[in-house]
């Protein structure tokens, strides 16, 4: 199957053929020879995945494209500070062309003017080992994933043409914008608009931007996140010259548009997008490209304001720990305690993101509880988007009910909050697994309210599948045990191993391991009173996980056989076991079933 | 416990007090008179809950930030052609006083600077049983959830001293923006800036712009969300008057100021945000509100490049129906033909947005499928923001999977595909729940390559849990069985029933429900062959779900005291019986385990 994401771009390619108009910049012979006909569309995914269509790796020169990635650089190189002081960030409302500098200062009104771009440029510091247009070359090389070139013929045609540049650079250093000379900046500005690139290189430059500077093919990073912030805030406001507020209303991505017939755009933490068609309107901007864009904004709905999370984040469930158990098997003291005190541990999943918006149903929530609350566990499993502003999130909620004597659990089985690397407070515990953080609710409510009674001996003399059983059959299944010790790492059942009796541990700890996954990631963890071994009653699919001992582990046997020499000789016994197996799978079905709905 | 959303506020507010500077207004006695100390802030979510913090129903004039809801409702009136003829939408990067219109045509440069906002006024169509003005505070009172007044001392002040404004107005009907008298829409532009508003009515204001046009408090559609679109891309760009760029690039969300001292931001999908503070800086806006915005923002990352959805979107898990079966019990001849011919049946679960990023990460995986596959199951239960362009997305991909005969289901347990009224490729087949969905994969596989052996007869004669016993113990149990008829809406059991036998569905079917819900959703449906009321077995627990009827329904029931009977008087047979439960349980438990992990 073709992907659909593929056909979708080739058919958006195919109905461009239908715009028409345009013209090409006569005074640069490069542009003015560009096949009419040429049309190239490509998509680079936060990924680093690159879709194309069309005539996407022709190379050609980014012209005023390059103005963004030059102003990334030199903020990156200067700082936000000393930039700012020198290039305004306001949209002009006017052509590229035009001459708008602040009166009293002639300080630019934005980067992506010729005139401040040419101000931009001349604040790039070169590497230690090179002059600045090496600098400006390495950098972009670094956003496309590949080395780039210069059309040396579209470069000097720009050069020795370029009187208007020549007068706005001389401006800027007749206003202390550039110190002394301007015409290295002059000729640095004219060598950058001549860089070759595809609209292929674009789309992975533009991911660059929207990876909020990583290069999400390489994995460099770039530029600061900060940096490529600001640069997508100028392409939002600025980018499209005296076209922007049209572009934002209609299209509602950061743009950029050269005359080479190149236009990038950009959906924050989603897709560069860039296209090529030389034909160009009296904006200067690609004719095909731009309805390209718009075509893909509109049927891809990524316009800002769209694609801005709608705040669906909900509360999927909200209940307390009695109703939602954890699957540990616990002694019958701590079972009524739990059933009368559960109601303070409560238990709530969201989903959604966890951004502001999950973080304030959240919080709103919890502050309905009352004060007899003695823990919370959060289940983030399903959320989505986690943020360095949910971890702050997420600490003021602890705080909040550190105050209230309440504690604070977190489901996150993608360690997504520690990936972030800011720090959680100290106060909230986080799970990898739902069910250790409903044992740990459990563990909190029977250390408030309960007693000794309510928590397991280390080392278990009756298993509690038998402890129902009447005590003289009792005692005749136990004298059919036979003892197993194994050490670390032994696994005592392997997948697919048929059914040969039902082990008891007594001391230490075995673990379930999920088959679905390589790295034996564990399913649940089995403790002395707990038994193993009867999943594989099932004759179709026989065992279904391995058990892999965790610590030194003694279990007692009941072996298939001595079930068989029971049930032979004394087939009331046989019918009492199978009655406590019985009784103990459904109880064990039943917490399975709550704790997944 | 306090809200840590209020408290966070309520810490943002009195930082505040830190910022000082600002004056008021001086030509209109109700804001040079208001109190300079005066500082409210107020938040409103996207389900219509509003935070405030300080003077936050203190009532002001909404001067300005009445100019995006008079454009809207012209909008809404007139329509964008229309609009779009008499006021463009760029960014004047002018001050609000400026005469920023068109050379030639003397079309405003956009609708919140005054020109523009008057040249908007002067569209709006009253409604047929009164005044312009009556409509614009009848709308504005609908965005607010509340009727508004007007602030006579402000108008008059605006009225009779609003000579720049007045001089605006003729310029525009010399140009044939408005069509002959221009001081009515004078008239009504400065009773509009006298609007009385809170910060807390200013917010739900802004929030029903971010809830593109529905008020979230109340739920009535005020405009469209084409109108909502476009209100906030202007706002973005044009909001801030001269300081537009800056405040994109720093606080990243639309906004709009107003000389009463108001200003309110909007970050789409999310929140309405609105301050008060009178004193204001040389632009016009608040002090502390600008800086109460950047604070926000900062903090709670609502720039639009940080809540743009972050491409998080991944498959969690990808499987074929071999490894994540239903637990639909099958013949076992069914069960050979899913274990050979199951690996063509691919389950995947998607994790993060279905926008565009969701879709194409989706179908760059299924395009990677070999030829043989039958049917595709994608499951959304985790999926978050579900749109109208998944929709679209999704029947491309049905469409594609369609041409190389690959069926596609899709599980959507929230119904959020069906809310969106958008028509889905009729070759989608949407389930509810996931385990109907592996049910019908496995259907396909079935019809495929299996034979009728493979699917059950409508009324069975022996129960599935019977199968395994001898034939002779088997007919005993049977003997003992009694027939029970129930109608459609019976509950047969009840939650917290204590066990009383297992029924046997011989023909019919019956559902189980989630005790969670109020709303009776069905957990599970039951048909032939399958039992019920074994999860009673659990002492503590008992009848964990209710059992109700969903088609006339015959079981036979094996009743407790039949069971009893049969250990008094025939232990082996009993023992093959709780051997033959034992079993069941735990293969259904361990189908209960596959599909959770």
């Amino acid at each position: 199957m073709q992907s659909p994401i593929q056909q979708y771009l080739d058919s958006v390619h195919e109905r461009l053929f239908d715009v028409h108009g345009g013209e090409q910049p006569q005074n640069n012979p490069s542009l003015a020879e560009a096949d009419p006909d040429l049309c190239g569309l490509a998509m680079t995914t936060a990924d680093g995945y690159t879709y194309t269509s069309g005539d996407a790796e022709v190379p050609f020169s980014m012209q005023s494209i390059s103005k963004v990635f030059c102003y990334a650089i030199a903020l990156q190189d200067r700082g936000f500070r000393f930039m700012d002081a020198k290039i305004d960030v306001e949209p002009s409302g006017s052509s590229f062309k035009d001459l708008s500098s602040e009166a009293n200062t002639g300080r630019p009104k934005n980067p992506l003017i010729n005139i401040g771009a040419i101000a931009a440029t001349a604040q790039i510091l070169p590497d230690s080992d090179g002059e600045v247009f090496d600098k400006i070359l390495r950098v972009m090389s670094d956003c496309a994933a590949r080395d780039l070139e210069v059309d040396e013929v579209s470069y000097e045609a720009d050069r020795d043409g370029g009187m208007h540049n020549r007068a706005l650079s001389w401006f800027l250093a007749s206003w202390g914008i550039i110190d002394g000379d301007p015409l290295p900046a002059f000729d640095d500005y004219s060598r950058q608009c001549a860089i070759l690139t595809s609209a292929k290189d674009l789309s992975i430059m533009s991911a660059t931007l929207t990876n909020l500077g990583v290069n999400p093919v390489t994995g460099k990073r770039v530029f600061s996140r900060q940096v490529a912030q600001r640069v997508l805030s100028v392409m939002l406001t600025c980018g499209m010259y005296d076209d922007s507020g049209d572009w934002v209303s209609s299209v509602g991505m950061p743009a950029k548009s050269g005359v080479g017939g190149g236009i990038i755009s950009a959906l924050p933490g989603q897709l560069g997008i860039a296209t090529y068609a030389p034909p160009l309107d009296q904006h200067g901007s690609s004719v095909r490209g731009l309805a390209a864009h718009r075509i893909l904004s509109r049927d891809l709905e990524l316009h800002f304001v769209r694609t801005s999370k709608a705040g669906l984040s909900t509360i999927r469930t909200h209940d307390t720990i009695d109703h939602v158990p954890s699957t540990t098997r616990r002694p019958e003291a701590a079972e009524a305690v739990l059933a009368e005190y559960g109601e303070r541990a409560h238990v709530l999943e969201i989903m959604g993101d966890l951004l502001f918006s999950g973080i304030e149903v959240l919080s709103r929530e919890v502050a309905t509880f009352d004060r007899n609350t003695v823990c919370v566990v959060v289940d983030l499993s399903r959320a989505d988007h986690i943020a360095e502003v949910s971890v702050k999130a997420i600490s003021r909620l602890a705080a909040a009910l550190a105050d209230v004597d309440t504690a604070l659990g977190l489901v996150d089985p993608f360690d997504r909050l520690a990936n972030l690397l800011v720090p959680v407070d100290m106060r909230v515990e986080i799970f990898e697994d739902r069910n250790d953080a409903l044992s740990w609710a459990e563990d909190q409510i029977l250390r408030q309210y309960g007693d000794e009674d309510c928590f397991p001996d280390e080392a278990i003399s009756t298993p509690v599948l038998l402890e129902g059983i009447d005590e003289k059959i009792r005692e005749k299944v136990v004298s059919l045990l036979k003892r197993e010790e194994y050490d670390t790492g032994d696994i005592v059942r392997k997948v697919g191993d048929e059914f040969d009796g039902i082990r008891f541990i007594v001391s230490g700890e075995v673990h379930t391991l999920n088959p679905e996954d390589e790295g034996g990631d564990v399913n649940a963890q089995l403790v002395a009173g707990m038994s193993f071994g009867e999943l594989a009653l099932n004759e179709t699919y026989h065992q279904p996980f391995d058990v892999r001992v965790a610590e030194p582990t003694v279990v007692e046997l009941l072996s298939k056989s001595a079930i068989e020499k029971l049930e032979n000789s004394d087939p009331e016994a046989a019918a009492m076991l199978w009655r406590a197996i019985a009784v103990e799978g459904y109880i064990r079905l039943g917490q399975v079933m709550r704790g997944v709905n």
